[in-house]
């Protein structure tokens, strides 16, 4: 058996998010587990670095799978893409080492949120940003946002209530760019807990409208009340970035 | 009767271009015309700059129209971004002096036709780019756009074969640029026959695959014979990017 790592593009606009469902889900794991069960003829299974969710692009989600094949990892890519749907894509593919996991040896990762800051609407962009015409105080949000980073306990960023697992994780940095009438968030971490690169988003929006108080940050953290954050930014927004390992 | 020029972004996929037809056509003029007209409550004309073809791209399309309303132009951009799908936008709306017409006054045109150079799908903008996998020469693409520029009549680069108007035109600049695995060829001129930058963009590429030469452009200018130009590059792959007034 070879395992292959493969790095995909893909637009969240029409599936169910990542994970195959039991239902009939259109889901991107879904597709490709039943596209390389075809190829090989026998059951494959793909694993990913992470869920995105409903709606959630990606630009390098990485994924790996066991398969017995003579052919290439260029082949291997060439042939998904012919048969992939336009809006995935295999962007790389290599073999790796057997015990190489896209999920457990994750290091990092780096998600993307646009903000489209203005009330005229950006046609070409439409499906990859979420419109917020309000003014948006940019200093505000980026005292904010330096003071989610760093390791803590977010618990309150998350929508997974009732999850045993530890919700601690470190975010290295949030960074906030304008880009001409975009507003770029871009999170980098060793890892995000379910919904909370959207809800960080959301808070981050209504600190930047007046909504609330950048100092309240350290507060949320240590309460760690759901309620008590933001909202959660809609899925289109978003864009898994990179994954990192090593 | 007050004269409002505006400024329209549109993705031109799911159109049979600019301009209306007799029949039940999809045309982006078709809609604009019809949503004043339920706005003024009387037929309303919308003159473009110039038609685009189906599937072709605006960043800056400019029209014009005459109509009797109490509302200020920003107030007509809000309504008619209301109504309009959302793969058409108002971007820029202002009353204008009763004379202004977007076709007579249009003194440049800029065009932006985009080339994905890899056999790597690009998600994201698959709308958009037309995908040429072969490497391409962009010395001699440079030499040849060079070489097509200025006064000249462009019949060969036209698929209107029987008009009895003028087919000279001047094309002020071809630029030609290397943006990551894109290649963006930028057209400025004061004014552009049916299918002239797609043609010259098939011609210009198959100058980067070496199917024919740099040096033959003033030849194939002076003969004038259509067939003898390149191939009519993809609709998807062009984008008008702007209108110049004065």
């Amino acid at each position: 058996m070879r395992n292959i790592k493969v790095i995909l593009q893909y637009e969240g606009t029409r599936y169910q998010g990542w994970q195959k469902q039991d239902s009939t889900g259109n889901t991107i794991q879904g597709k490709l587990e039943a596209l390389l069960s075809k190829m090989c003829g026998k059951k494959v299974e793909v694993d990913g670095s992470g869920r995105t969710d409903a709606g959630v692009h990606a630009l390098g989600q990485v994924a790996n799978f066991h398969i017995e094949t003579e052919k290439t990892p260029e082949e291997i890519m060439d042939y998904m893409n012919g048969y992939l749907p336009e809006d995935i894509a295999v962007i790389q593919a290599e073999e790796v080492p057997e015990r190489f996991h896209s999920r457990l040896n994750a290091k990092g990762k780096t998600y993307c949120y646009r903000v489209l800051n203005s009330d005229v609407p950006h046609i070409f962009d439409r499906r990859y940003v979420y419109a917020v015409p309000d003014e948006l105080d940019m200093a505000a949000m980026r005292r904010a946002a330096d003071a989610l980073c760093g390791t803590h306990d977010y618990r309150a960023f998350t929508s997974n209530k009732r999850s045993k697992k530890s919700t601690v994780r470190t975010v290295d940095s949030i960074d906030i760019a304008r880009i001409g009438d975009e507003i770029r968030f871009t999170f980098k971490g060793n890892g995000f807990l379910y919904h909370m690169v959207r809800i960080m988003t959301g808070t981050l929006l209504e600190v930047g409208m007046h909504k609330r108080d950048a100092e309240q940050m350290e507060w949320l953290l240590k309460e760690g009340v759901r309620e008590d954050a933001g909202f959660l930014a809609p899925a289109l927004g978003l864009t898994l970035v990179e994954v990192r390992y090593q």
